[in-house]
């Protein structure tokens, strides 16, 4: 056995009690009056990666919540710069009656921790600058060029990371990302991310009359804005399934054979999911499974809808104007503006007669995600995470959603991010009773230390 | 000149001393702290029908508001009993910033009595009043039996009048219903109203997903249960803009060419119309024009539509339910549950997959009224509308609305009811600054002892 992985071995208890410290700041980046912990959670990590070895540590400020920035750079400029990516906020916890032990005084059962944070992402989080750590004070030295990129807003959606990102380029410049906030398969397997959805909105206003009407005296002259909003979302989509929005699909990469077996190797069970969701039947795009439409393929979802009289009993009132919210999921190489214009065009287009429409956009897009299963990141992770996980190869995945950091890292420091936590999406991230499983944690710091070891000599594919 | 309409242009002063009196009660049968006001004003019509010379006067308990019932039947058993409604509630008076003087300090400006309910209903109400005691006091006697139904729920709906008349009618039992809260074309220009739209509702509520979901994980794989109801709402109409309802026009009487030719004998200006509603183009029923559609042509309607995120920004979700509220409008001969179960029918066949549909209603119906223009109550009523407005003949006209009380009167006494009142639309009825004409007021007055004198030998036609 390496010192380091003796290293490993002889400090769990030191470890545990470290996460402890930390999952005990609450550190929740939604609410205002925690805003102190997450500034303290940010001086925690500062502290430790100091304490860790790294140097030049330094909290930095955003718009918003301030991240932590680390490095250790004396390996060499044939060494390549690796850039690990964590968070240190956390969720909100209500419903807090729900918790068995309180979210953030940290409690250990059947080899779990509990507490909010524990597993999303302040276990995940800690394993890379434990597994740093172990490599740094065993061997005096790492053998790749390494900074660390730590934030407070990802519960939030990262609103200041694209500037942040933008304006530091070359404190952050890298060569990879590694992403503590990715996760397993399940306890006993892991994934290797490939693709993530991007994302655009738009709001849309159908405007009839100027004023609510009674339906008693123009009931039956004029277009209802609500059945012409109706109308126009039954526009949308092609009775198969499919979006009808023009030019939708057209810059949509389809994976190969080799990629949609990859992921159609992954047990499913559609008739679970069914009962999981409540829903008799799925309804989608035809030619992709259940699973393929939530991860390969972009679709226009109606996220809220409202106009005229939601109260009790009856009102019969035509209303001035309805409402509706809609977002596009997208895939690779789908632009979100493009998209959002062409979305635009058709409601242009398909506008009922005799009503306005008014439309809104909140101006922020998520890009979508895309890596091959053979970049040599990938590669390289694959192979520890086979070894660590007693031979189980990991899972080729994919997310339907969008994680906007990836993107950001991607279009201000030019480099991809390998997605590598320890989390399973049973740990009831988000709710109550989150946990961690003890024996991932620690054989995530095992992987840290192993994957910046292997990483010497690395080039970017 | 007849000694009762001398008597009537003697006792101007007093009239508009007695209206102004009756104004003074602020009688809001919507308020529940104004419930001891209504009552208020039921006494003070009881007493003026006692002091007119009316008998067997009884404040009558309702499940709401009181109602008030009076009559005089010495007329003899060969003489038709005629039943005169009114109401003595008024609508309530926000925005009360807006009023030039307070609501219910009535003022005369301009030949015009300012105040809430001087024209709609307690002016016309009283002029059904003062026109009987006018006959009474000069003749001695009155050529017909009289029956009042004065009531204080109008304003609220008349939730209680449909139960009340059905307990009490051989209390209310007559041949004729003369309305005191109908009204003139415009100032100068009586109307008889031919028809009223009826009313039945539907509350739709479309389930998808147990719960809401994340649109990232499960986006495209399932019917979204806003746009399910979207695509059933675009399934009701035709694209020409007819009710695309199986069965929904079969029982729709078409009005004669003659009926629709007086119809389109009243001025009408849809240019002005379009501008008053601020929309570019009409949107209806080919084959009718604006005014048909609105009063003689059945409608459905929507009248609110919610599900998901209706905040500010972005929620990325997949609600678990959609909900809409509609309502039909109906005229003769649509019997209200057959119509709201063809829609049920429609929505149960198209339900689009997926997705769960539960249907509610409000149990409560309007039918719809039409009477002919040949009605002898109406050729009455319009010979003397014709004399009292200098000639002009009264328009015939329909009201897209439903005034519930009219089929209550057919329905429990099988007696036809003649509109017959004296307030303009311009009026600012349910609005800041009502006002009442006095000119009409005491033309009113003139009218009900015309009519009343008229009627004598009358026969249902």
């Amino acid at each position: 056995m390496s010192a380091w992985k003796a290293y490993v071995s002889s400090q769990r208890e030191r470890y545990l009690a470290e996460l402890k410290e930390l999952v005990r700041i609450p550190s929740i980046s939604a609410l205002p009056e925690h805003s102190g912990d997450v500034v303290k959670a940010a001086e925690w990590v500062a502290q430790r990666l100091i304490q860790a070895g790294a140097e030049n540590c330094v909290v930095l400020p955003t718009s918003g919540h301030p991240a932590v920035y680390a490095d250790w750079l004396h390996a060499g400029d044939d060494q390549p710069t690796i850039l690990i990516y964590g968070h240190f906020d956390v969720q909100p916890v209500d419903p807090l009656e729900l918790w068995e032990t309180p979210p953030f005084e940290p409690e250990v059962r059947d080899e779990r921790l509990y507490g909010r944070g524990a597993s999303d992402d302040k276990g995940s989080m800690l394993t890379a600058i434990l597994g740093m750590e172990a490599v740094l004070k065993s061997e005096g030295k790492l053998p790749v060029n390494v900074k660390f990129c730590i934030e407070g807003e990802e519960e939030i959606g990262s609103p200041d990371m694209d500037a942040f990102l933008a304006a530091e380029k070359e404190r952050f410049a890298c060569d990879l990302v590694i992403n503590a906030d990715g996760g397993l398969w399940d306890e006993d397997r892991a994934a290797i991310l490939l693709g993530l959805r991007g994302l655009c909105d738009i709001e849309v206003t159908v405007t009839g009359p100027k004023s609510d009407l009674h339906s008693g005296l123009h009931g039956g002259v004029l277009n209802n804005p609500i059945e012409a909003l109706a109308n126009l979302i039954a526009t949308m989509r092609h009775a198969d399934g499919s979006i009808a929005v023009a030019g939708f699909y057209d810059d949509v990469v389809e994976l190969t054979a080799e990629q949609r077996e990859a992921i159609n190797l992954i047990p499913r069970d559609d008739d679970k999911l069914k009962s999981e969701l409540g829903i008799s039947e799925f309804f989608g795009e035809p030619g992709y499974n259940s699973r393929e439409r939530a991860w390969i393929r972009p679709t226009l979802e109606l996220n809220g809808i409202w106009g005229g009289f939601q109260g009790k009993g009856t009102k019969t009132v035509i209303p001035s104007a309805a409402h509706a919210k809609f977002t596009c999921r997208l895939v690779a190489d789908q632009e979100p503006k493009k998209v959002q214009q062409l979305v635009i065009d058709h409601i242009r287009k398909h506008t009922p007669p005799g009503v306005k429409v008014e439309i809104k956009a909140s101006g922020s897009y998520a890009f979508p995600y895309l890596m091959s299963p053979d970049h040599s990141g990938n590669q390289l992770a694959a192979a520890i995470l086979t070894e660590l996980f007693d031979g189980n190869e990991p899972f080729q995945s994919y997310v339907g959603g969008s994680i906007p950091i990836l993107t950001y890292f991607r279009q201000h420091l030019g480099a991809d991010t390998v997605s590598y936590g320890w989390g399973c999406g049973d740990e009831n991230l988000h709710a109550p009773n989150e946990f961690y499983r003890l024996k991932n944690f620690y054989r995530g710091i095992e992987g840290y230390g192993e994957i910046l070891t292997r990483l010497k000599d690395w080039q970017p594919a």
